[in-house]
C-alpha cells in the first residue's frame, strides 16, 4: 500500500546512541519529517541535529521499528531501547524520537544515508523511510574576543557583554572621509571609494565547508532587520570568492572597486554565494550611526541556509547563524591625557594672544594649528564650535570631532578643515529647539578617570552646564546633544549649573589639571572667597593702594581698597561663590572628590544685567579658563595688583600650581578675548591622545 | 576693620565632633560660606550637613579659631583637634573643615546659633562668623516598598529595582475613562473629572515639619524634566492642605473639583505650599504613556527647597529630594488564566455559532458579551480587533484593551464599548506603515508561565507571527505594535513564522490548554502528519469510503480514499508540516518545551493562490483554533469522516484532551466562520483574571 523506497546498500551501522562525544543542545535541534512514501534528501549543518518523531509518519498498525545508517552518520533513539544490540526491532511508542547528526562536512552530495523500517505486531515489514544527508559546515565569524582577529565560530559571537571577561564584536561609525576634497563622511557615500576605507570597517568572515555546490535549490542568505539597517551596511569582497586564493597586495588593490554592497536599508536580505569545498569569504561591516536615545548600539547580522520548497512558496530557513556588533561610542579626552595638537584662530586683533600661544605650544612640544581668518570669519571661539574625541575598536581607532549646533562663523571649520582620512565627524542638529550659548562646547568638558563609591569611571565623566532643574525659565543645552552624550554610556554625564553665568559655560569656573599624587588630578574652581581672602590679606599688609589692570590702556585701574570697600561687589561675589559651591557639592558627590582634591583659585566676578536678569562675568581675566598642555598651563594673564613688582594673582596661582609640578605661563588675552567675555580656554582647543583603557573593558 | 556681629547668648556647647550618632554621607553635604562681615541666617534640612572650609573666609593673619553653638546644633571639626576639651582655640589650617547639623526640626525661626571666632598668632580675636539656623524636615514620599501604603522617607525611593527584594514606586497609565459617554481616556482629560479617578493615580505625600512658616524668601518647588513631562502629570489635593485635617468622606467628595494640576508638559516646575508645623500634603501622580521603544518607563519627580538670592537672580536649590516611579507595563493573559467574560459578535448569519457559544459559556459559568450588528457592522472577527490585557500596581489594577491598527468594521468597538471606568484603552497607530492581515490580534498570543534554561518567565511570553527574516518580501506585523510589545519587557516576545498562511495568524496552527501535570499546560499544534496518520489508519481498517463534510449542504463531500490518493494535497501538507515544524523548533527553544509538552492535532491544510503566491488555509475546520474556558474547550466542529456513527476527528480530539481532564465541545462554525477563513477562536475573545504574580517581582 505504501510506496517503498529502493533498498540502498547500507553498511553495518555504529550504535550512535551510545556515542557520548556529541553534545547537541535543544537550541540546535531541527524537527524533520520521516516519509515512508519517498526518499528525503536533506541538507544538514554540522553542529545541529535532526530530530524526528518516529511514530508521527509510521504506517498504521506499526508496532516496532529499526534504524540503519551509513558509517558517517550518527543517530540516537529515545527512549533508549533496552536491547542496545540494535539487531532486533525496537518497540514503537508515541514518544519514540530519533536524533540524527554528522561530525563532518560532505565531500559529495547525499553521501550519508539512514533508513527507518517499520514493523507490525509480528515483525512483518510495513514500510520504510529513507533519508539521504548532505552535510555542510557553516559559520559566520567576527572578532568576538576583541583581539583584532576574526576567530572561528566563537560560541559568544551572537551576544555582547561588557568587561575584561566580556565578549562581542565592535563596529565603528565610518564617519571619516577617505576623500580630501568634495568630502562627505564615508558612511554617506554610496560605494567604497578607496581600499583604505576597509580598515574603518569590521571584517566578518563566512566560512563554509562542504561539497562543490549546494544541493539543487538550497541557498545562503545574509539578512538584517529593518531597524538595524539604519545603523549598518555590509559590503562583500569579490576577490576572496576564490577558495584559498592567495592574491598579492598589488592584485588586491586592483580590486578596489570590487566591493559590492550586500545589505543596506534598501536590501535587508540577499543571497550570498556558496563557494564549495573549504572556503572563506570576507565581508566588511560599516557602522552608520552612533548610539543615541533610540539606539543602544547593538546590531545583529544573520546568515541563513534556505531550503527550497517550490515556486510560489517561500524558502524555509533551516539554519541561522548570527553575529552581534556594538557600535563604538564617541569618547572625550580629559586634560590629563597627552596633547597631540592645539587649535587656535587667527584674527585681525589677536596677535599678542597668538604669540603667547605659539610660544607655549612650541615650548611644550606639540603641534599648533592656526585656523585663519578666511575660515573663521572673525569667530575666535575655537573651544565652542567643536569638541575633540575619538572612536576605538580592536582593529582601528581614529579621532572624531563633535560639531556643536552653535554654528557661529566657525561653523564650516570642522567639516571643511577637520573631516578627512582617519578624522571623523559627527554632529547633532537641533530641529525644533532653541540653540543657546549653553550649546557651545566650552560648556562641555570631561573629568579625568575617577572612582565614586566603588564605581569606576576609567574614562572619566562628561560635564555639562544647564539651568537649575527648578528654574521656570533658563537656558539649557539642546536635548539632541544631551541625548547623544548620555547615549554614549561610557562617560556618564554630570549636569552642573552654569546658567548663572552670562556666557554660561562650565569652563568659566572649573578645570582639571594633572597632579602627581592623590587621584592623579586636581579640580580647580574659581573662588571669589579665595579672591577676597587674598586681597584682604594684601590690604592688611599695607598694599591697599595696589591697583588692578596696571598697564592696560583699555581698562580703568582700581585699587584693592576700592574693591574691598564695594559692598555691592562683595554681595555679588557672595552669590557667585554660592553658585560655585553648589556645583562643588555636585562635583564632589558625582566624582567622589574630597576637599583636598579641589583647589580654590582667587577669582572675582561681577554681575551684569541682561534683559532684567543678572548674570556673572569675570571681573579680571578668569585664570581658571586655562589651556592644559601636560605640565604647562597657559593661563589668562590676570593683571592683578602688583606687590614688590610682581602680580599677586600670578604669584598666588604659581604658588598653588608649583606644588603639583605644574608650570604657569600667563598669556595676555585681555583685549582680544577677556573683553569679549572669553579667555584662553574659550579661544583654543586641544586634540589629545586616546585613553589606553579600552571602553569595552568597562564593567557596566 | 571687619564688621563684628553682636554677641549672642551662647549656652555651653556640646562637643559634637565626638557625637557618633549621626552618619552623614558626602551626598548630603552642602558647602556653606562663613562670613565674618554679617550674620548668616540659613535654612537647614534635617538629614543633611553643612560643610564650611574654615580658612576660606578667615581674616588675614588668622592662626587659630574656636567654635561655639547652641545645644540644639551639632558640629564637628576636621582634622580632629588634639585638644578635644575645646576650651582653647584650635590651630587654623588650609584644610580645617567645620561640619554642622541638627537632629530635629525647628519650632521657631533661627532657633539655633553657631559662631566661629578667629584669632591671631597671639590668640587675639580677629573676627567672628555667626550662623543662625532654622531646621526643617522634608520628605517627598511614595510607596517604594510596594505594599500599597506611602511609607515615610524610604531610603530607596529615588531608584527602581526589579524583584522580590527590589524597590521603587509604580505608576499606572490613566487610560480608563471615568466618563461613560463622551468618553476619552482620563489621561487626555484636562482635569480630574471624578474623585474616583484618584485611585488610578499613585499617591505621593510631601511630609514637612518645621516652624509655622519658612524664613522670608525660601520656598518649596516640585519639578520634573521635559522628557518625563510627556509621561506623567501631578495633581494636588487642596483638601489636605490643612495640617492634620480630618475631613469626612462626604466633605471630601465636595472637594472633587479641587485637585489643581501641579506639573504637566506645560509647567515643569511649580511652587508648592509649605504648611508649617507637622504637615502632610497629598499629591496624585498620573501616568500618561506606556513604556515604548523610546521610553523605559522610569520617571523622576523632584522636590527642591529654594534659597532666595535677590531679584533678577535665580533662587538656589539647597536641598532636593527625588522619587522614582516606573510606569506599569501592559500585560497579556494566557489561556491558563481564569476567564471573566467572553466576547462574540452577532451577525445576520451566525445564529448556529452563537447558540453553540452561548451554551458553552453558560455551562462554563462565565459571562457572555454579545457585540451586536449595529456596532460590529458585520465584522465578526472579535479576536482580531482587540487584545485584552491589564495593568497592575500595589494600589490598583484594571483591564486594558489593546486596540489593533487592523481597524475593520469593529474599529470603534473597543473605544466605544470597552473603554470606561476601570477599563483602560491603548492603541498604536501605524503612520507610514502598511497594515496587513498579520496585524490582526489572532496573530498575537501569549504562552503560560515557563522557565527556559533556568530563566523564569512567570508571566509567560508573547507570541506573534511574522514573515521569515530571510524573506525579501512578505507580510509583517507593524513596527509600532512590535515596538510596543517588546517595550513592555515582562513577557519578552517570540516571533514565529505565520506568513505561510493566507490569513497569517499564529492562532491558525497553535494554542495552549491547561494541564494538570508537567508544566501546567500543553502546546497544541496543528499537524498534517498527524492528520494523514489518522486517516491512513482509518483507511487501513476499512473506512476508506468514509466521507468528510457529511451533512453540510454547502460543502462537497469527499472520501478518505480520495484524500489519501491526492498527491498534490499530500505535497502541500508536507510543506505545511515543515512550516509548523519550524515554529515547533522555535517554540521548544524559546519556551523550554520538551516533545512531551506538545500535542499534534490531526489537521490538514491546502494551499490557495493569491497574487502568484501560494499560502495555506485549513482543509476542514481548524480544531486548534479553539476557545479555552477553564477545562472547557470550544472547538470548531471538524466534520470529519464518521466511523461507527462518530466523527473520527472529534473522537481523536476528545481522546487527546480527555487525558488532561479537558472537555471538548464542538461548535458548528462551518458556513459562518470557516468558509470565511476563520474559526471559533478568530470569532471570539476572552477577558481573563490577571496573574497572581506581580510583574515588579520579576528578576530582570
Amino acid at each position: 500500500m505504501f510506496q517503498e523506497v529502493s533498498q540502498t546498500n547500507v553498511p553495518p551501522h555504529i550504535p550512535a546512541f551510545l556515542n557520548k562525544k556529541r553534545n547537541v543542545t535543544t537550541g540546535n535541534q531541527l524537527t524533520c519529517r520521516l516519509d515512508t512514501q519517498k526518499t528525503q534528501r536533506l541538507l544538514y549543518v554540522v553542529g545541529t541535529s535532526l530530530k524526528a518523531k518516529v511514530n508521527r509518519s509510521a504506517p498504521p498498525t506499526s508496532k516496532f521499528f529499526s534504524v540503519k545508517g551509513t558509517a558517517n552518520v550518527q543517530y540516537s533513539i529515545s527512549p533508549t531501547p533496552r536491547d542496545t544490540s540494535h539487531l532486533s526491532p525496537i518497540p514503537l511508542t508515541e514518544n519514540s524520537v530519533l536524533l540524527i547528526s554528522r561530525d563532518h562536512a560532505s565531500q559529495h552530495e547525499n553521501d550519508s544515508k539512514l533508513s527507518v523500517q517499520y514493523y507490525g505486531a509480528n515483525k512483518e515489514v510495513l514500510g520504510r523511510a529513507v533519508v539521504h544527508l548532505t552535510a555542510v559546515e557553516l559559520s559566520l565569524d567576527v572578532d568576538a574576543d576583541r583581539d583584532g582577529i576574526v576567530e572561528k565560530n566563537n560560541p559568544n559571537k551572537g551576544s555582547w557583554k561588557w568587561g575584561p571577561d566580556g565578549h562581542g564584536a565592535i563596529l565603528l561609525v565610518n564617519c571619516d572621509s577617505e576623500k580630501t576634497y568634495k568630502k562627505t563622511p564615508d558612511s554617506e557615500e554610496k560605494n567604497i571609494y578607496k581600499v583604505s576605507d576597509l580598515k574603518d570597517m569590521s571584517v566578518m568572515v563566512l566560512r563554509t565547508k562542504g561539497p562543490g555546490k549546494l544541493p539543487e535549490g538550497y541557498k545562503l542568505t545574509m539578512h538584517i532587520s529593518q531597524g538595524d539597517a539604519e545603523s549598518l551596511r555590509v559590503f562583500r569582497n569579490r576577490s576572496t570568492e576564490v577558495p584559498n586564493s592567495g592574491l598579492s597586495q598589488k592584485l588586491y588593490n586592483l580590486f578596489v572597486k570590487d566591493y559590492p554592497l550586500v545589505l543596506s536599508s534598501d536590501v535587508l536580505s540577499k543571497e550570498v554565494p556558496y563557494l564549495g569545498g573549504v572556503a572563506e569569504m570576507n565581508f566588511y561591516v560599516e557602522g552608520l550611526r552612533f548610539p543615541d536615545k533610540d539606539f543602544n548600539g547593538l546590531v545583529t547580522i544573520n546568515l541563513s541556509l534556505l531550503e527550497p520548497i517550490s515556486d510560489g512558496l517561500p524558502e524555509t530557513p533551516i539554519f541561522t547563524d548570527k553575529v552581534v556588533f556594538k557600535v563604538a561610542p564617541w569618547i572625550m579626552t580629559p586634560n590629563t591625557l597627552r596633547p597631540v595638537e592645539v587649535f587656535v584662530c587667527s584674527t585681525s586683533d589677536n596677535y599678542q594672544f597668538l604669540k603667547g600661544m605659539r610660544n607655549l605650544v612650541a615650548k611644550s612640544g606639540y603641534k599648533l594649528n592656526i585656523c585663519h581668518e578666511y575660515v573663521n570669519r572673525g569667530d575666535r571661539w575655537m573651544q565652542d564650535e567643536v569638541e575633540f574625541g575619538y572612536i576605538d575598536s580592536p582593529h582601528h581607532r581614529f579621532p572624531v570631532v563633535l560639531d556643536s549646533p552653535r554654528d557661529g562663523d566657525l561653523a564650516n571649520f570642522p567639516y571643511d578643515e577637520l573631516l578627512g582620512p582617519d578624522f571623523g565627524y559627527v554632529t547633532r542638529v537641533a530641529l525644533d529647539e532653541h540653540v543657546s550659548s549653553l550649546d557651545s562646547f566650552g560648556n562641555l568638558e570631561v573629568s579625568p578617570p575617577v572612582t565614586v563609591n566603588g564605581k569606576k569611571y576609567p574614562l572619566g565623566r562628561i560635564i555639562i552646564g544647564v539651568a537649575f532643574p527648578t528654574a521656570t525659565k533658563g537656558r539649557n543645552m539642546t536635548k539632541v546633544v544631551q541625548d547623544f552624550l548620555w547615549a554614549q554610556k561610557v562617560q556618564e554625564p554630570i549636569a552642573l549649573f552654569s546658567d548663572w553665568l552670562l556666557v554660561g559655560h562650565v569652563d568659566e569656573f572649573m578645570t582639571f589639571v594633572p597632579a602627581p599624587d592623590r587621584k592623579g588630578f586636581r579640580l580647580l574652581l574659581a573662588s571669589p572667597d579665595a579672591g577676597y581672602k587674598l586681597f584682604r590679606g594684601l590690604q592688611n599688609s599695607g598694599h591697599g593702594q595696589a591697583t588692578l589692570f596696571d598697564g592696560l590702556t583699555n581698562a580703568e585701574q582700581i585699587t584693592l581698597d576700592e574693591i574691598l570697600e564695594d559692598e555691592k561687589l562683595q554681595a555679588e561675589n557672595n552669590y557667585v561663590q554660592s553658585c560655585i559651591d553648589w556645583n562643588r557639592d555636585v562635583l564632589k558627590r558625582e566624582l567622589g572628590l574630597d576637599d583636598e582634591d579641589i583647589i580654590d583659585l582667587p577669582i572675582l566676578f561681577k554681575l551684569v544685567e541682561d534683559e532684567n536678569e543678572y548674570r556673572a562675568v569675570a571681573y579680571y581675566p578668569d585664570m581658571v579658563n586655562m589651556i592644559v598642555l601636560g605640565k604647562n598651563l597657559g593661563i589668562p594673564k590676570p593683571f592683578g595688583p602688583k606687590v614688590n613688582g610682581r602680580c599677586a594673582l600670578e604669584a598666588a596661582m604659581c604658588s598653588l600650581m608649583e606644588g603639583l609640578g605644574l608650570k604657569c605661563t600667563f598669556i595676555d588675552d585681555y583685549s582680544s578675548y577677556h573683553q569679549l567675555l572669553g579667555e584662553v580656554h574659550c579661544g583654543s582647543n586641544v586634540r589629545r591622545e586616546p585613553f589606553e583603557f579600552k571602553w569595552w573593558n568597562l564593567e557596566m
